[in-house]
């Protein structure tokens, strides 16, 4: 267990119980849902895929390095065949770091860890005082605040909602800056074309006190990158992709193979369609740039077959979930997953399909935990009071991460003697030396007996969820920033503006 | 994915989605929290602490039972040694069937396969519309037609709450005719006393046609046995263990090892103590009566160090049940796990905390989970929601070990060929086939779209839970009764009650 942060912040007021920023090593094995048959059996099909059926690849640029590298390309669909896939792989990294501008909060992408992100990309705000809506600027940077606060994510996931109140050509520019001035941990770039990613890459690379070129030493950024399901690679995704490999950011190639829609109804069959998308966006990068990080993504869930809506968090989805995680293995490349669920409020669904979610991506493997905290709505809506929700289960896992110490002194047989028969450990010295550290501290969860708790105003968690975001933005304290590295990035942001921004794709 | 029930029942209304009733095997490996060096540095610091410090048995017949197989008797502390405990553990059964009076519902316990079984226990009843409460008779028995009606729920849990409308002495009495009368499941006995455990028995023979010892080649009931941790066995409990185990009725022996209170504040610890006193119980039981079925009880959790009120779900609860697992299968003995909360509402809290304790529970190996369904407050009440919301986290979780199939027809290579790059799934023949039984349906779960859900009331999971209950409750028949037994329960009550009921412990 990591030491707790100081318990009072500089007013005095006392802080929420948080332990401090690092990654926890999950001390199990991964729970393996497919023998090695299965996994084999899977991997065959997503590379049969790949061979006869290809995949249909919108960009001339992209068709073109595929070419280049051997494969076979008829009109716009790309087919690679199994030597040529295997090949690349080869070269991709199995473990990198990804460098904040706080040294003390680089990640590591790979091995027995797991980055933690903050949800990215939803269109809306919600929160339990004024319920969904178009979000602001404002608010925008009061989320990321947040996820500056909570010790436990990792990395900023690409923006949290959509501030409409900015005009669309530029808004991406006034993200990162935000991302960058209002954080000093690592964030996630947009990646939906060229222009768009170079921003982000150059912002990352003044941050960092390099240049885009620079920065392919130290990868900092993480973008993603979705296939159009089924086998379909767009316009703007290949030059997104294509701009973060050529610059050595790390990418995460993510299928949205929604089993009964995008996918077949089926999982296995889901699965291998996932496969051969994340297989041919992994090649790609390779081609681009051999030993550019890239992850495994698997996002496969399955439809609500009554309406066709997205179902998350379902058992579907923790197999899935698992199943990619071994499959990522077996292909020797890191693994992407998500906290996912589709309800409506911050109530038992939201919790249980999370928690379901959370299972089969930590204990899947996940190398990087996309949407890990404040998803909601399928995705849809950015909420505060799911952020602190999801911050609390993920502390919950990484205390369950925390293995059992099982030393002589931990086994308190002389504790166990001294209380004897009928009596009790309170207050006993075994007790006293390791209370404050033994358990999880929660944030959010209530403890108190059923007439205390209505004593103290019967207040669910969705409402406490209110009162914990709003203590810990009164906690937030901005990272100092080299005042030369700031006046850049006014300058970047404004001569960027001037010109105009990027193109709607 | 077993055949659903029929959707309509007799009055043609529309019926809840429930898989049938069954066991589903768990086709995946349990978590392990412990290596096998600190598996046996558990068990090893358990079986000194029986010979050293040995457990207060404040019965005289268990000591005189202990005394007489060989173990230490001083006092009223009795002290085993380690071969004394390793010849008793030989001769539990590692697996075996327990009788309902309907034999499509009789249940294993052992192997691969769970019994989830309903709440049991607590001392309030609750739900949306009239708050907590103290229980009726006739809530009690609505409360039991649902856990008749849930398939998902093998085993009703010894009565879900108090119904004290009726009279203490003969209360239990009460109990027994209606799991027996309402239910066609497997139900659980009272063990607090002899005279309550053998009117269990006395009932269960009646209901299954045989005599209290022709019970014993049909065993029909569990009862459930605490320890007073630290380290002490009441004289009620013991009453109850040597009755049962007489009459080769199966035990769930479960110290109640409160890290922090009652068990040292380390897991290490109150593993060991957990384990000193399980070992103790199950000796007892197989001194009674070699080969009498008994479970390896783990219950261990933390309190909360600042009120030290107890803690559930909580990550070090998830360590330790899946630890417990290790120790029980490490001895040889089923292992018996628990779905818990500490939460005061069925909110997100009740969620993850029953989520986690379900992910400790079921992928630590349970073959018994208590309280499956319905507990909330820490065990002190019975709730009419929590109980729907279980039943569709248990429900998920049967859905989550349906393994994934990998046949060639479902690898789905045609259809993923037929959908063609940029198409769907929807609608096509491979979809089809399968759509109404590719996924989970959920009871309680909600996917309509954010503007759908508000445009329908926006009624979250809590709400929702009431209306499922309601329309489960609606669909309730009760399973017939053999007129002649029914007759001699009659007459066994009656007589009972004539007699004065059981004495108060």
């Amino acid at each position: 267990m990591t030491a707790r942060t100081r318990r009072r912040s500089r007013n005095g007021a006392a802080r929420m119980p948080q332990p401090g920023f690092g990654q926890r090593r999950r001390p199990y094995v991964p729970v393996e849902v497919l023998s090695a048959d299965q996994v084999a059996a899977i991997h065959q099909a997503g590379i049969d895929i790949l061979a006869r059926f290809g995949m249909r690849v919108l960009d001339g640029a992209a068709r073109a390095l595929y070419r280049d590298a051997g494969g076979e390309v008829a009109d716009d669909v790309v087919r690679l065949d199994p030597g040529l896939v295997a090949e690349h792989l080869c070269t991709v990294p199995k473990r990198f770091t990804l460098h904040a501008r706080n040294p003390a909060h680089d990640v590591t992408v790979g091995g027995d860890v797991c980055v933690y992100t903050s949800v990215g990309g939803p269109a809306y705000v919600m929160d339990n005082d004024r319920g969904r809506r178009d979000g602001t600027f404002a608010e925008m940077c009061d989320y990321m605040r947040l996820v500056q606060v909570l010790n436990v994510i990792h990395q900023e996931g690409g923006g949290p909602f959509e501030p409409m109140d900015l005009p669309a050509h530029t808004r991406h520019l006034d993200i990162y800056h935000a991302q960058i001035g209002l954080l000093d941990k690592t964030w996630q770039g947009q990646t939906l074309g060229r222009a768009r990613t170079m921003d982000g890459i150059e912002m990352a690379a003044i941050a960092l006190g390099t240049t885009p070129e620079g920065l392919a030493e130290r990868p900092a950024l993480v973008g993603v990158i979705n296939t159009n399901s089924p086998l379909q690679l767009d316009v703007p995704m290949a030059e997104g992709l294509i701009a973060m490999a050529e610059h050595g950011q790390a990418l995460a190639i993510t299928p949205f193979t929604l089993a009964g829609a995008m996918a077949p109804v089926t999982l296995a069959g889901a699965l291998a369609q996932q496969h051969a998308e994340a297989l041919a966006g992994i090649v790609l990068t390779q081609i681009v740039r051999p030993g550019a990080p890239v992850l495994y993504g698997g996002f496969t869930s399955n439809v609500d077959m009554r309406s066709g809506s997205p179902a998350f968090g379902t058992p579907e989805y923790v197999k899935a979930a698992q199943a990619s995680g071994q499959l990522a293995r077996h292909v020797g490349v890191p693994f992407r997953s998500s906290n996912v669920t589709a309800a409506n409020e911050v109530d038992a669904q939201a919790a249980y399909e999370s928690q379901m979610a959370l299972w089969g991506a930590l204990m899947g493997g996940a190398h990087l935990l996309e949407h890990g905290a404040g998803w909601l709505h399928g995705g849809l809506t950015a909420s505060f009071e799911k952020l602190i929700l999801d911050a609390e289960l993920l502390m919950m896992m990484d205390a369950y991460f925390s293995p059992i110490d099982t030393s002589p002194e931990a086994l308190a047989l002389d504790a166990i003697r001294e209380a004897g028969p009928g009596g009790h450990f309170f207050g006993t010295a075994h007790t006293m030396e390791r209370y404050e550290t033994a358990f999880h501290a929660p944030l959010l969860s209530n403890w108190d007996s059923y007439p205390t708790w209505l004593e103290r105003g019967g207040i669910d968690a969705r409402t406490r969820a209110n009162a914990v975001w709003k203590a810990l933005l009164s906690e937030y304290e901005e990272p100092a920033l080299d005042p030369a590295v700031a006046e850049a990035l006014d300058a970047y942001v404004s001569r960027r503006k001037e010109a105009g921004g990027a193109p709607m794709n």
